[in-house]
């Protein structure tokens, strides 16, 4: 028989388990939670774990930016491929000292590339914990190594600089910081990225901004792009469209420089940077030609709106939250689409830890929340909200219920 | 001085001078060559480099396809993240035996995962020389070894495949072949592709067959899908909508696998490509959403309008060289959009090297080819017959001119 002869030979590829024991990703996460549920159920699913609402009539987009992408498409101006992958050069209006500014399809591929041209034998990174999970995979498939600094519940989840300057030695290269966070939906003020700001520079150490969530901060602490730093240290802001436009799967994205001083220049980043630009996918041509105006234009009533709508929501959760004794909110979410949220397992029965909730709940309940262990915070949940109202209400009396079935008799 | 302080500083970043030394790029040398033009030369600057005809109006795309995307932008279909990476599954219409289908942003990023995918310390890859430098670059990015097979310009460009026997070993994981061939314009005939996947099957190597410019044959010579051949040899087909559609600027591609006996999956190689597809950038949603329809629904008239086009400026351009000394070209072109071009150097003076040939034709005659040491081949140059057919004629025109200007005089 052909097929055993052929699954008999030895074939040269060997998977590299290694590397894929690192893949952690979120989507993989919430698919085995999807697979979890039970079919039965007649009620619809609830997802709370991801972070796209792009698919609620609340969190749809203006029309202007699809037409804007459609106009440049029509227009046969970007069939080409893009002579240059630096483009908008000082023309991100909100970027206050941006020097360059290179497009990625999306911030996913903006994570990839800082980490491959970081990436060299024997250096590491700091990561926070708790994080989003792709910079951890991403620096598994570099000759990277990650070492995790915490974020402080007590302290609004503000970055433990001590621990930062405890892990750094002369081989660390950068750290990593995520604001409005994912996955503590917490904002930091000026004076703390200021102190952040301060310890790289004394560490000698680039700060890597994930500003995904930029602008989407609708409590009391204003976002501060960590560009404003960048007379400090060298600063890499990485963000993208795909939350702030609410259009996730249109995979644009950008990593800016700002760096005063010229050490991206001299230390020879900015050349390798460029250098592996040039062996990398672009983003389309077409998403390129329209990003000037969809970001000079999308008029500012639609981001008000949704600040509004997940003022409302994240206000929402927060108070029905405190309805679940075995759930805790430490800090009341005022940024991002999530919220970190501490699990009381001793106030439950037969539930082992989060991910046993998770996969209960995704059972018993059909509601999807995050285990916190995916982001580094065993015995956490990570829930969005950024969802419907009417489901957000719905699955919190669900989570509600969860609990009753699952409370710790007190006899 | 500020700028002082933190310059004498140490910082953490190093450059990783070997991983940058691989990485060519076509878009690298090209920007070099464009760099070395007379700014005085009131002509226009024919670029025969690239192949990217996409700005010419007799190589424009089909409004139909523009229409395709715009359309399913403007949906609101596709504004979430993919729920999943793998779509299409058996739907192209030309892969006889798919076994699976994975978008990705263009060819160049199907190139960056399934490299990505196979690495692993002590590995080695064989690749066609010449070749298109993408492959090694990303080589050099990854942890895999590069070993160069020979391509024959005596037997039509077919593949040493005893330089590929001879260079294997158990270490080897697979063989890329690009097929309409860039850079050397041939098309395989089936009983070569077959003799290919017999002697990767004997060896236990994957075979990568890289159709970028798959169904661009023009020439006697039909085009054969390696997919035939999954019953022989596990085969990752590489291709995207840059060459056949001309719109290279929109990142549309994809890798299949053609596998009757499940080696993919029995080694564990499916699932590792699955598991990496999850931490990696996807393409955009909406040009997964219009891509049924573009395979599908392209009109027929559009392809062959085009096919003529290229076979009679790939003829013109093999009649124009046989009148240029100092240039042979061995084999006909069929198929992609360029061919390659040996340089005789002695019937030349002054002229040192391929891009030495190249540097002063871009200075005297604003006239870009490539040098074919950027593709593996020294003294040989790649030219694309792609372009608007009075450029063209004008470009061979001048090269004419350049080789009258710099022909050895003999008394
Ligand atoms: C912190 C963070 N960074 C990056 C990304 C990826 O963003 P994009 O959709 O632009 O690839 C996400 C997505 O959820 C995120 O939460
Ligand atoms: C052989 C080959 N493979 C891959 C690519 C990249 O294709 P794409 O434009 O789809 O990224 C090219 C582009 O010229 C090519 O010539």
């Amino acid at each position: 028989m052909m097929m055993e002869q052929l699954g008999d030979k030895k074939w040269g590829f060997q998977r590299n388990q290694e590397l894929e024991a690192s893949s952690i990703s979120v989507r993989g996460v919430l698919k085995q939670l999807m697979a979890n549920r039970n079919e039965e159920d007649q009620r619809s699913t609830i997802p709370l774990g991801g972070a796209d609402p792009s698919m609620y009539p609340s969190y749809r987009t203006t029309p202007f930016v699809a037409d804007a992408v459609a106009d440049a498409v029509r227009s046969f101006n970007f069939n080409s491929y893009a002579s240059n992958v630096e483009h908008l050069s000082k023309d991100l209006p909100y970027q206050l000292s941006a020097d360059d500014v290179y497009l990625t399809v999306g911030c996913t591929q903006a994570i990839e590339i800082v980490v491959s041209v970081l990436s060299r034998p024997g250096a590491n990174i700091l990561l926070p914990r708790p994080g989003y999970p792709q910079y951890a995979s991403r620096v598994g498939c570099s000759s990277l190594e990650a070492r995790h600094f915490d974020l402080m519940p007590e302290n609004g989840w503000e970055v433990d600089l001590d621990s930062v300057e405890a892990l750094a030695d002369e081989n660390t290269v950068a750290m990593v910081i995520i604001n409005p966070s994912n996955p503590c939906g917490n904002v930091f003020i000026y004076q703390h990225l200021k102190k952040i700001a301060e310890t790289a520079r004394k560490l000698g150490i680039f700060v890597i901004s994930d500003e995904v969530y930029g602008h989407l901060a609708f409590g009391s602490n204003p976002f501060v792009p960590m560009g404003m730093f960048g007379s400090i240290v060298p600063v890499l802001t990485l963000g993208s469209l795909s939350k702030r436009w609410i259009v996730p799967g249109w995979r644009l994205g950008w990593i800016v420089t700002s760096d005063l001083n010229g050490i991206f220049q001299e230390s020879g980043f900015a050349e390798s940077l460029r250098s592996h630009l040039e062996i990398t996918a672009d983003p389309p041509t077409f998403m390129q030609g329209a990003l000037t105006q969809i970001l000079e234009q999308t008029k500012e009533d639609f981001f008000s709106k949704i600040l509004n709508i997940m003022r409302e929501d994240a206000d929402f959760l927060y108070e029905r939250i405190k309805e679940i004794p075995c759930l805790t909110c430490p800090h009341k979410p005022e940024g991002s689409m999530v919220v970190m949220v501490k699990l009381n397992l001793s106030l439950l029965e037969g539930v082992t830890d989060d991910v046993d909730f998770c996969m209960k709940l995704a059972k018993e309940e059909s509601v999807i929340v995050l285990p916190g262990i995916a982001l580094g915070l065993k015995n956490w949940l990570r829930i969005s909200f950024a969802v419907e109202h009417s489901l957000l209400d719905d699955a919190l009396g669900r989570i509600k219920a969860f609990y009753n079935k699952h409370a710790k008799k007190e006899y």
